[in-house]
């Protein structure tokens, strides 16, 4: 697709909306944001510049164009959530350039390594455990595990090619399969978390925190992340599946780093602390982007991270401007009305709907919409809120609703080799084809979506959420 | 100093504020904040850590201690002045890596470059024509300025050592001098004027408009540049005084650069528009911020910069954590009715002042406690506001009092080697010794005060200041 047709879609959305006439009760300016913001969303999935890029466009043509005044268009720069994701891919990245992470998978493998499927776990096991706290699944699985599976891969002599199916192929595809798991676990587990959680709050009062996120998602997601590895096993088998070896070099990769360093200890001090904390918000009621920041702070301030690298990180900078653009954006159409606009709308349109159909279709759309992105930030961002205000309108208990949308965002990543930041990353590595990812991953999002909608279901009828 | 005496001296403002009994009508948040500021400040002066990180350790500080909610605490990140900053960064950076920058220089040294004094009228003449809409003085002065004015001293063989003072030295320190004034006689000279103009503003209700500081400042300054590079090829000769060769030079490096490029049109375009725009913002009210903007926004739409390079501006991302910390944590002092309370205070004080001794008097030691900062950034967030309201309580004219301040906060760093960003950078090169740059910065400081105090309060007279 040409630069030229990309832009001629995303200024067409605008056009299009521009064009439809106003509905009554909603006055001009409100009007103008709903296009910019459509077209924002649009622009940063079909991509003229960089998503990020498109965000700071569109709020700066809120402001020009009088949708919202300058210090309301750019006040999603001074919004807690828009600093929570900046600090932590901050975090992220420490627990990567520490060496932590890398010697946390290691643990991993010396314990349970044994086998491929061993491996499978102990990879899938690290990137869980640090969902709890690491919100970057691209420092994540793409910077930490990746670099990891790929060795163990080439230790036994499986490479992209012919032997790519000797084990490669298996635990890259295995790794990325859980991840997205890990990433429906936690509200740490994506960065796009906290929008759903957000959107959940603003427009069913449903309050996702970081207790309740897990508390939904355990049962299911464990499920989900015992059964992936098993099933691939016998849907995508590696030729080697035992490897003794693997865990001696571990052992002997442990020793050779020696004991944690400094900063190590202080990457898993601070983390554990960020991590209990947010776990506990409900209590003592910190914010959590500041409880992040403070993170950060006190890793600048032990000098764990250098100045330096705080401001010279772009993956945090780009998510900063991203979020700080679209949460205000969302929140301004709530405030216009939009919102309930749409909500009045819809609830005309699913009238006698019962609304157990209503959530099984829509979270059928919901999630299979996701071969039409590349990022589940910008699914969560153009499809949530309509989504919701419509399951909402058909009857649907909040609490049911809010986590279905919030949890099968993340499942839907699945199915492509773009559907979220590492999976390029897993593809680019060379040992899955497309055909057998594409093939796999919808069996694999049938295979959780059953899980979610069975276990998951039942768990959330136990905790009353419907 | 150590790093432990640094921290010593910031914690130890803030131990001290919190030991002082609270004046009554001030609540203990306030109090609180007033502590955070000022360890704040001290701490961007001292350096435990880099300013930005201090005011991001201050920042978070504010919000975890309950002296302000989170939102409140990251509001300044909101706030149109930061992101004006921010963008004027990344403009900056685009004259500079575009080499529209140097163009320009050559530009002038064609025109009246046969003669040392004119070289240096040309590479003043270059930072004062790009301080109208280029805020930061180190892309200008530092970036762009300073390349070409070395080269001209090594053409004429002039090095550091004992070639220094044949040209290098003079060209160097009088293009420094320049940069100064230059920075004083426009609202964009400076990152820092927008801070001063704010708070004049906020505390004296003075608008600075980019229109109101210029028609202030154009006439002292203009004499000043016109005298300063005179009385130096007095005060600090060079021994080449006819440089004959370096217009033939710039001409022939005009000639292989040939015609403008695209990149360096577009540049110039969106430049002189971005400049115009703020030039007659008392005409249309578009906000300084989001016109800023609108020019990365073009320029990174026309591809004149990389989004890359919009994420990975280190610079322009530090002046934003500086900027939204401090501009917010002022502000809210304010609300908070500290500034109030110290106005009261010092009303009290000043009694039986006239109010023309206590501006002189407090023009002096704002100006030579510029010894004690390396940033005038630093020196306006600390003193500005404290010296305006006293000056305010002595009965000084509003409109006076605010121009003494916000134009003497940039005159006050010709004083040292590392008095504002670029001075550093002409510092290093070696060519102009410690001892040279204090005694002839402490007779320059006081030329342009003398200007400023007689030309310049002549003509605030003329324009109803006083």
């Amino acid at each position: 697709m040409s630069t030229a047709v990309r832009w001629g879609i995303t200024l067409g959305v605008a056009a299009i909306i521009l064009a439809i006439p106003r509905p009554e009760g909603i006055d001009v300016a409100a009007w103008r944001l709903l296009a910019i913001f459509a077209a924002t969303i649009t622009g940063s999935i079909v991509r003229p510049l960089p998503p990020a890029a498109v965000v700071l466009v569109g709020v700066t043509a809120t402001a020009l164009s009088g949708a919202l005044t300058p210090a309301k268009a750019l006040g999603g720069y001074s919004d807690p959530i828009a600093w929570l994701v900046f600090a932590a891919m901050l975090l992220s990245s420490a627990v990567q350039s520490t060496g932590l992470g890398r010697r946390i998978a290691l643990l991993f493998i010396r314990a349970i390594g044994q086998s491929a499927l061993g491996l499978a776990y102990a990879l899938a096991g690290t990137d869980t455990l640090l969902a709890a706290f690491l919100p970057s699944n691209s420092a994540r699985a793409g910077g930490i595990i990746f670099p990891v599976a790929t060795s163990l891969a080439e230790a036994y002599d499986s490479k992209p090619g012919p032997t790519a199916r000797r084990l490669g192929a298996y635990l890259l595809f295995t790794t990325y399969q859980c991840d997205v798991v890990a990433c429906s676990m936690f509200l740490t587990g994506q960065i796009s978390n906290v929008l759903s959680a957000r959107f959940g709050r603003e427009v069913a009062h449903v309050d996702m925190t970081y207790g309740r996120w897990l508390l939904g998602a355990a049962v299911p997601a464990v499920v989900a992340l015992l059964l992936v590895p098993r099933l691939l096993l016998r849907w995508y088998p590696p030729e080697v599946t035992r490897t003794p070896e693997a865990p001696a070099r571990a052992a002997a990769e442990l020793v050779q780093l020696g004991p944690p360093s400094r900063k190590e200890w202080l990457t898993l001090i601070i983390f554990a602390t960020v991590g209990l904390t947010w776990a506990t918000a409900a209590l003592h009621k910190l914010d959590y982007g500041v409880v992040a920041l403070a993170g950060v702070a006190t890793m600048v301030l032990l000098d764990v991270i250098s100045w330096e690298s705080v401001t010279g990180d772009r993956a945090a900078w780009d998510v900063f401007i991203w979020y700080g653009g679209i949460v205000r954006m969302a929140s301004a159409l709530s405030e216009a009305q939009i919102t309930t606009k749409f909500a009045e709308w819809s609830a005309g349109l699913t009238v006698g709907w019962p609304w157990g159909a209503a959530l099984v279709a829509l979270a059928l759309i919901y999630v299979y919409a996701h071969y039409g992105f590349a990022s589940i930030t910008a699914h969560v961002s153009a499809m949530f809120t309509p989504f919701l205000v419509v399951l909402l309108a058909a009857g649907a208990p909040a609490a049911l609703a809010v986590a279905v949308l919030a949890y099968s965002a993340n499942l839907s990543a699945s199915l492509t080799h773009f559907g979220t930041t590492p999976a390029p990353i897993y593809f680019g590595a060379g040992y899955v084809s497309q055909r057998d990812w594409w093939r796999l991953g919808l069996m694999l999002s049938v295979v959780t979506l059953a899980i979610f909608g069975t276990v998951g279901l039942a768990w959330w009828k136990v905790l009353g959420w419907w």
